[in-house]
């Protein structure tokens, strides 16, 4: 397997050339002056790019399809402040060739950094239930290994590696604060921030693209999750029913409406905190991303379908 | 104790006097001529009427409460067509004293022919999975004591005991004619229309009132139904998980709409007619009832608030 | 005029010319590799295919529109499974070329055993006034060969020849078992299926294509209905102007929601019943034809912009 | 038959007894300081005012009904700048005794300046088709007569006799206005505004306290409109399709927008502007009434429930 | 003017007579054995009780109304744990009589400890605009006093004196803390969480009952913020645009969506983060509130009509 | 400078060639026989029409953009009864070889009589206080320069030069009209109508694509003009507040309803009326503006999304 070279690097790069394994997320015939080029998008976990193909553009259009790892041979350079490929050879690459795990972006921290993070706020949790449970999921190795990589979402927030891991202790993060102002069961709440989302391991499948799986469409991360920590409660002797039925609640009635999707309305204070912050973190990165994704001389980002609005980039 | 005499029966007992314990559904001190009178509401599985305590109505007042069952020795009359009592003593009854069951209304038809009717229709399952399934869930003697009392709602449709069950053979017939008419696979629209409502089993308490539990409340029957069949399939050595899967997602989906509280929206064929048939019954059920309720000579009901209407007494 | 060869027998015919006339329903100028090349959809009452014009396309392109009937030289030919037609010659085609019922999908079902179904339940209705009204409307032969042919919408369920037939036929199916269910008048809720969306015949325009009229937009199918039942119950001397009240309500409230253009909310248990049967029809015929329009091997039918989610093609 | 004495002409009569009929709208059995007193709520046409039973009150509460018209001798007198009635007798009143017409609120405004005003907008439609069929309409004296007297709703705008009459020559006094300001039909404007309401006729019915009919509530006032022009407009030999076709739709299309029960969206400039000319005058009639209702001294009106809003009484 | 004696401290006073000016904030004429009585309910800044007048209760059941404050002379006794007031003297009480900051229920935290802390948040801000503005308006003497007595709601969340205060300086802290974890300007968020609701000043008037303004509700608290910024920015010379446009932003956004009375919606980061804290504060203290006000025992709050459901009482 | 030739004028101008500058509204580069041509739509403020580029198509597409202003020379011809232009030459114009005025489109009404209309209007307010109000807003010369050449809208109603002025001058008219008919303060009506929008004067930038400003986006016209309103009243010596609070209620309200971003609910008679006075106009000359687009010969317009319907051309 070639050495990978990040497309975050390529600018230190130019007039070089350069051969490796990088996914198509886009491509598009276009009419060049006296014939057809082919304009595509490549990207890795470091960032994306455009690559042109000027010769034979019709026939290599066929040879693959956006969501494939190609791999190519091309020269970098720089056309109006702007790194660009062109390509002089290009073809679909075997999967014996890569390494999956370069082709799809990630979070911008640590993922062992935020591990060490989420197993701090673990030890925090007092209660002696709620602490077996947590262990009991938390130290499952496979599933810890598949809740690291995973997306908290496959568009808007959170849609990146490490990205479940990254919400999870953000909202653990605001939880912990927050159980300091109002009068919550702080164990309790804890416990809801550290597992919200663990559903979203079975809903997701990443490679490389994020999307839905079958069992993610028609039972959804609320109910996996609760089912999950129903089975795991089950195989700690004694676990108390009071505290799974909180538990369970907080789960399943942390999208807060029924509208968007809530299996039950927050009828605990728990629950209700669970939520806001939930949503606070959601809503502030989603939008963090957007502005980020501006260039650096915007006034307004894209349009937001989702909530219909443009976002302003403050600057003062 | 003593032997019930029903309500439904005090029009052949006009100027006699009996005594039996009833269900006291409401309560109302209120001014008479001279003096205040108690007016209450009493209620057994045959039907309910009106009782008045004319002396010492105001002491009387405080010795029970709605909700309560109580003793009661009264003379029967006939005022204006309306069979009424006239309360002689009226005393809190204590639970040694009744059958809980003489005080709720119930369905008009038989429990036992329609617990045939649903076993008829388990049988009709023939997939071995789903009818293996079927087995395990209603022959679970237990299960089956609470599923064939239990009512379907607390208020609107079949409030009533053994609501569950003629709500369920109702929407398992509807499912299995209707499975004539479009290409669903009519084992798993069986199956789903039989379990669908069966979390109801522990959403509500019906003793003597029909109310919700803890857990009715903070998990909902279809959460609780969907834990259930994971539970009862994970007995079954090689359930497939595709069935499963299928199976769920009927259960999770049948409120049709995140705004009526469904976990998911139906996504296959069989999820959109399971909820299409429940709704079918539920509303056609709910409206009869109302009709059912009105007085022969009135031309609409009272009004329906959830559906913000009167219903029409169609007389053609 | 030439024999017509349906579209869905071609696939015995491949590697020969055929001759014929054919609704274009898609048309598009495509990047070859040399040079444009012309893809058009073809479509008769059987069946769709695609068929590439290879020479002249540009030229070609003008010479026709989409909902236009053209007439076709071209030879079949099978690639990757696909029948696929090769254009030699395509020109605009004249309407004294060709007979237009070729053109539009229809019913799967025969329409003259339909209709046959439809004047069984005329006879089952035994209410004398309705039973007048049905044969005044259904007899008169000159809008029966209207209702014969209609479809019953524009899109999703039921949007082909002979579809209002079907779906009449069906939910009266339906309304005839359910009035065994619940008490309900069967005799109104059977003329009320009957004649529910007899206003689509003034509705919807066929040829080839499906679409509104003028009245069909400016007064809606409802409305309509309304009127022309009215003019009709007027002939009949002593129509009792109860029946007609409660059959207008049925046809005016049968969409049953004011944000669904129900005129009406339904306000009588046949209107509510009439109601749950049509959307049981409509909704689970609609989501059939989106599985069956699915390719055999897909997991998940394209996305159902309307109700806003993918189907999952269930296969245990 | 007594003279009926106006509530509105109590104020001089102060001390003095009075005997007449009046409608009870409101009864109210009270706590007095040593007993019972009945508080009624008498109205005529010229207003409302309140009346005390002092004595007999439980056995009088009996004797009649809110809705009833009784028969009352009683002594005028001023408390707290208030006009009240202190009842020394009052029965039911039998029908021969009053005349119902009194007892109802009434338009402010002549009837008869206002059905001049109509038949002037009558006069001022020029094209003869449309002309005709007003007069038709307009001209039919027993359906004038009650047009005339209608009220043009149940509570909010125009809630009293003459108020279906007043509202219509205020929609056409808009209508007429305005199409001088955008490119309409006047004649089909003007036409839609006359005719608009007109099912209201047969929607209420208005002896003593305005109710819906049974055809009003099943059917609607749209479409029994659109139902009555349409047999109007069939008289008419030669009347043009499409002026009939403009002229339904502004009918059915006046609400303007399903949520408010509307048959059709206004799809032409006529039926849009007749839809936001009928709400201009149906929602400042309807605030100018609460204004009007308020105390000389009142800040706010009482709540609109309907509107979720308090008015303010402007006093500048 | 007499001491004033806390209503929280009679339970140290049972068997002893009080004298003292309470607000009356419920009063019923109720039915006793052979007398009617008045019950009415006392309430003081301290917490409320009920109180009874055995004798002449008709009589002075108009000496006062709901909202009043009267002075009182009764006995303080204890009936199955509830502390009460056997009345023996009550009168209307003239404003000289009393303190009317005695009779309003406050915050449980101490004002001045709270406007420490809000001036400790105005130091943190940095940017010197935005600091130069914040003590233009905070170190205002007179517009603070109003601000630290003033509550933040009429009904639901912090209504109560000083509840602005304590709001603001809730969302103050939340706003601090968040501001550590997304890509804020953090002076501007914090100056936005510090004025987000002073508008609420003007809104309210609290003496002794919280209401409405006219201003307030023909203006609102978000326009009234807005405009007393713009009206304090302009006494700063040099205030830049942009930082004034973007404050000026945040406080028109606060409320989220448009059904929710927002001016805007959230257009910046730091406006939806605003939002977010001010939600999540505002939500959780109304819940927080309506669980302290239930009884120990209790397993459910009352019913949130304006969030349609009920709180459990958490209790692990 | 060039003189302007008004595209409305080149009808007179077919096969002469012709020099000047246009905006250019759109641009696409398509494929034609043998090769690519370029499809340009230029405008100005008399109208638009196409222009094709049929040289050096690719080369020349990179020269320019939409919404750029460009210096054309080509031949008008005339193609089935649609003139276009041939284009010879085209290049990027400078702001120095233009007047932008020359290319927006524009109100059909003459500016000046609308103005005179315009202080008309201000001359019948007899409240000296709104009298003096409006003269220091209109006679300020520099703003009303502004509000003369305003739009009222981006898209939708009066979305051209004088749009506002257009707009205002209607509102006023019907407000006077209707303040005949309903007890309304005549001269505070007519003030909010004539200040109603005057927002929209810093919400939209006009040169030469009409668009939001950022102010316009994150404050928007309502609160705009609030804030506008208040510093014009301070500078009048005893502008009394109470007239001031109902004259920014009917700002803060115009809009109606919170789902349409209205910063209030309209809370005065006045402020109902100008809310549907306003209301009335934007969406009828939103609708004429539509119907006027339309083809001669069409019978319904281009689909209306925002308002989900298409419209008839009324021909009768």
């Amino acid at each position: 397997m070639l050495e990978h070279i990040n497309i975050s690097d390529f600018k230190d790069l130019v007039g070089k050339e350069i051969t490796g394994c990088y996914l198509v997320t886009a491509k598009e015939l276009r009419d060049g002056k006296n014939d057809k080029f082919l304009r595509i998008r490549l990207q890795d976990s470091s960032g994306s790019l455009a690559a042109y193909v000027w010769k034979d553009a019709i026939k290599i259009n066929d040879l693959f399809s956006e969501g494939d790892v190609v791999r190519v041979t091309a020269t970098v350079n720089n056309y109006k402040e702007q790194i660009q490929l062109n390509v002089a050879q290009v073809r679909y690459a075997d999967k014996s060739e890569y390494n999956l795990d370069e082709f799809i972006s990630r979070s911008d921290k640590d993922p062992e950094v935020m591990a060490e993070q989420l197993f701090g706020f673990v030890d925090k949790v007092e209660n002696v239930w709620l602490n077996k449970l947590l262990r009991s999921i938390f130290e499952d190795k496979e599933l810890f290994a598949l809740f690291l990589e995973a997306p908290a979402a496959k568009s808007w927030h959170h849609n990146y590696m490490h990205g479940l891991l990254e919400h999870t202790v953000s909202v653990a993060t605001l939880c912990e604060f927050v159980s300091g102002l109002y009068p919550v069961n702080r164990n309790l709440l804890l416990t809801g921030a550290l597992l919200h989302d663990l559903g979203k391991v079975f809903e997701y499948s990443t490679k490389p693209v994020i999307d839905f799986t079958e069992i993610g469409r028609l039972v959804g991360h609320l109910s996996l999750c609760d089912q999950f920590i129903c089975e795991k409660a089950r195989l700690i002797t004694g676990f108390p029913a009071e505290i799974l039925l909180n538990l369970r609640h907080m789960i399943l009635a942390h999208h807060g409406e029924y509208e968007k999707a809530s299996v039950r309305l927050p009828q605990t204070l728990e629950a209700l905190v669970l939520h806001l912050c939930d949503n606070l973190d959601a809503q502030s990165v989603g939008v963090a991303q957007m502005l980020a994704a501006s260039p650096e001389t915007a006034v307004w980002t894209e349009f937001d379908k989702l909530n219909n609005r443009y976002y302003h980039l403050t600057k003062i």
